[in-house]
């Protein structure tokens, strides 16, 4: 019996982040004005210690023990082998994924949501809000927020809390409350509701919701919390990819190709960034961010400035970008649904280091349904982008006859997004893709904002 | 940092799963006439390597190669000392769980589900047919069928089908068919439906349901395949005790307590059954299978020779029974609401081997959000009933200041059971205790069968 995965000990943890700050060249966010802001700007959304490391070029960041104590409930993470995948495909190819679908919330997304309610408690904050898209960030903050004593509040995507119930619940099984978005609580809610009182909402909407409802607390003590996007949410992800790099050294193996899907860009950076760094240094490396083709913010949106946020409480971010007031269609990966990319993301697919690829909805669920009938476990609808990366890699080498090392992260399982595949079942899974009209009219926002240039990191 | 998770690597799981038939003595099965059945009376229903694994005495027997492979995909299963739980206790006790929701379904039924379904394919099966309380059987089932290409038909209990609705797609998704039991498919089906068009649905009535579509099949090629119960199930189940043991010794540590929920008896017997061997040999230690008040088979429910189904297909096993035609009420732990328990777990209890004790559904679910507010992960409702009796061990060790070892098996998640822990936080979960005058009632069913011997093991 071959093994089908690769575990590391509780000791075998990494025990820094890394940061690829200290290794690309970013340009920097700039305020209303156009100019670039300091740290300061951002002290009534994010707890100082959060903001340091925001900014920081240090290459390797301490893991603190708590954080680390929290993070052994399900870390390190098994990395797997897919055998039954690869023998489906009779594919030359070894394909390895990172099962991040082991945390409790089912995602990789409390890597960051432990370390960020780790540093705000540290700061003295009580009480943190959040947005979340699909539902797992959420989760993860309510999760991360029950093991430090935090209070927790979530603003969910409409379309989100209406298809996806059982996260509403599952926020409540660890002492968090959710409410949807866009909600009457806000300035920002009340606005997207009253040009559109059936939005199915969006990330932008549901950030500035949270923003508000946190700089509004006049207590102080509470703070907002982003489950992607900034580098310190970055940052926190390397675990992933430094967990995986342990593990393929132990069997001897190292990737060709890196995959991960994007939505914020999280779970991508995470799997990668510690091999892009390999890579700047001169390794042979494909390292692919996957999108869905309906919201194709790498692949069609420009690198430019704009916002966070459809209320533009954020600061201006250099990033490829559809536009801050862009609603992505109700596509059921609702985690990919955000116009905008991480600005390390970004600046690594402007330099050319990551090369981005899309895919339609209809292929992500039979990359999907492929894996569940052979590796066993279904995937989150997000997760299933990347496995349809990856596959399309197995095929090329089956094609080229190469032995290639693929690896991807499975960012999440879909036990919570059950309904999607019964829709999927029922053909009623279509293609969803941005017209060109669509594009230049959510272009439009950002057309007099500053632009960036792409600085080489080198 | 104190780890908390012991692993096994895969080459370090056991080879042998363990068969109590080797150590105590069993009253035999009866056929319609009251006189003990031979093998070939079951050889409609099952296949006959089964057949022989459920008569065997052997005390190792050899997990074949390809299941041991499937098995990979999840197991070992991870030994979890509970920490976060033991602080919250404040207890001397040290609490270990044996992670068994790490599976792809959820929970520990697909050790038997591969077997069987392997053992089914090696026959020349081609369907299984089968029944489903809560759904984890029916998965577990479904996932195992497209592990090794059957055919896989599911009657899930009404009330259950209702109320987790994901189930049904969580099967879909492994290629799976799940139907409503009672259903118009079956004269068993039928009969109940005339009875009360509004039934819940029981377990006894979807086994009668899945035995009859499994026999009506003239080609041959279907047969029926049981998630609890027999003594082949309690075999395959008892993988998770001997990795526990395995697991323990690496820390030094041995139980004094052994704790599983018992609904028909498996994940019960998979937990203890390696440790009773050794009680039998002369250790010192309590084993406790803890069941629901609402369907009290071991605590309340007399030792007797009963059938296993409401149509009575199944031959007449020496068990606790609540009567085959006791329709439990509609507790949120579907998987435990059955009339019968394994003839082997029965005849622990009747020669004082194992206790067993019984938890309210308030209860189990105050153990439930307890539990995942420390140790982080949210248990299934039947799993909340063993938390509930690890954590009164834990207490009492506190009271008594006894440092002991506590073992429980953390039998599934609850990811698909989320809407029962709305009910709970929502006040409209509450205790059902079952009325003297129903308990004299359903025992009417049995009182002119023959009654079983509490044959002594040794």
């Amino acid at each position: 019996m071959t093994g089908r995965k690769i575990f590391l000990n509780t000791d075998e943890m990494p025990r820094k982040w890394y940061n690829i700050l200290a290794d690309i060249k970013m340009n920097p966010p700039l305020g209303p004005d156009g100019n670039p802001i300091g740290p300061e700007a951002l002290a009534p959304v994010f707890p100082m210690n959060l903001i340091e490391q925001e900014v920081s070029t240090e290459r390797w960041i301490d893991i603190p023990e708590p954080v680390l104590d929290v993070y052994s409930i399900w870390r390190p993470s098994p990395l797997v082998r897919a055998l039954a995948l690869e023998k489906a495909l009779d594919t030359p190819a070894k394909i390895y994924f990172k099962d991040e679908s082991v945390s409790p919330p089912g995602s990789h997304k409390p890597n960051t949501a432990v370390a960020q309610v780790y540093y705000n408690k540290e700061f003295g904050i009580e009480r943190i809000c959040t947005e979340t898209g699909a539902g797992q960030w959420g989760s993860a903050l309510s999760f991360a927020c029950s093991q430090f004593g935090l209070e927790c509040k979530v603003f969910m995507v409409r379309i989100s809390f209406d298809q996806k119930p059982y996260r509403k619940s599952m926020m409540a099984a660890w002492g968090g409350e959710c409410v949807p978005s866009p909600s009457m609580a806000t300035k920002a809610g009340q606005e997207a509701l009253s040009k559109d009182p059936n939005t199915p909402g969006s990330l932008g909407i549901a950030i500035s919701e949270a923003i508000e409802a946190a700089v509004g607390d006049e207590t102080g003590k509470t703070r907002y919390s982003l489950g992607s996007v900034l580098n310190h949410v970055m940052l926190h992800q390397t675990v992933i990819g430094l967990e995986a790099k342990k593990q393929l050294e132990k069997v001897g193996d190292y990737p060709d190709v890196v995959i991960g899907c994007a939505g914020g860009g999280s779970n991508f950076a995470g799997v990668a960034f510690p091999f892009v760094r390999d890579k700047i240094n001169g390794k042979q490396i494909d390292i692919y961010p996957v999108e869905p083709a309906g919201c194709p913010t790498l692949t069609r949106g420009p690198f430019v400035y704009d916002h966070g946020d459809t209320a533009r409480y954020t600061p201006m971010l250099p990033m490829h970008s559809l536009g801050h007031t862009f609603v992505p269609p109700p596509i059921h990966a609702g985690g990919l649904r955000y116009h905008g990319m991480a600005p390390t993301v970004s600046q690594l697919v402007a330099e050319g280091i990551a090369e981005p690829k899309s895919v339609t909805q209809v292929s992500a669920y039979d990359a999907g349904v492929l894996f569940a009938r052979t590796e066993g476990i279904i995937p989150a609808p997000e997760t299933t982008h990347a496995i349809a990366g990856a596959i399309e890699e197995a095929k090329k080498a089956k094609e080229e006859g190469k032995e290639k090392v693929i690896l991807f992260n499975y960012s999440g399982h879909g036990l919570l997004d059950l309904a999607a595949y019964d829709k999927y079942f029922a053909g009623e899974i279509h293609n969803i893709e941005m017209s060109d009209e669509d594009l230049q009219s959510s272009e439009e926002v950002f057309k007099d904002f500053p632009t960036p240039e792409a600085l080489k990191s080198r």
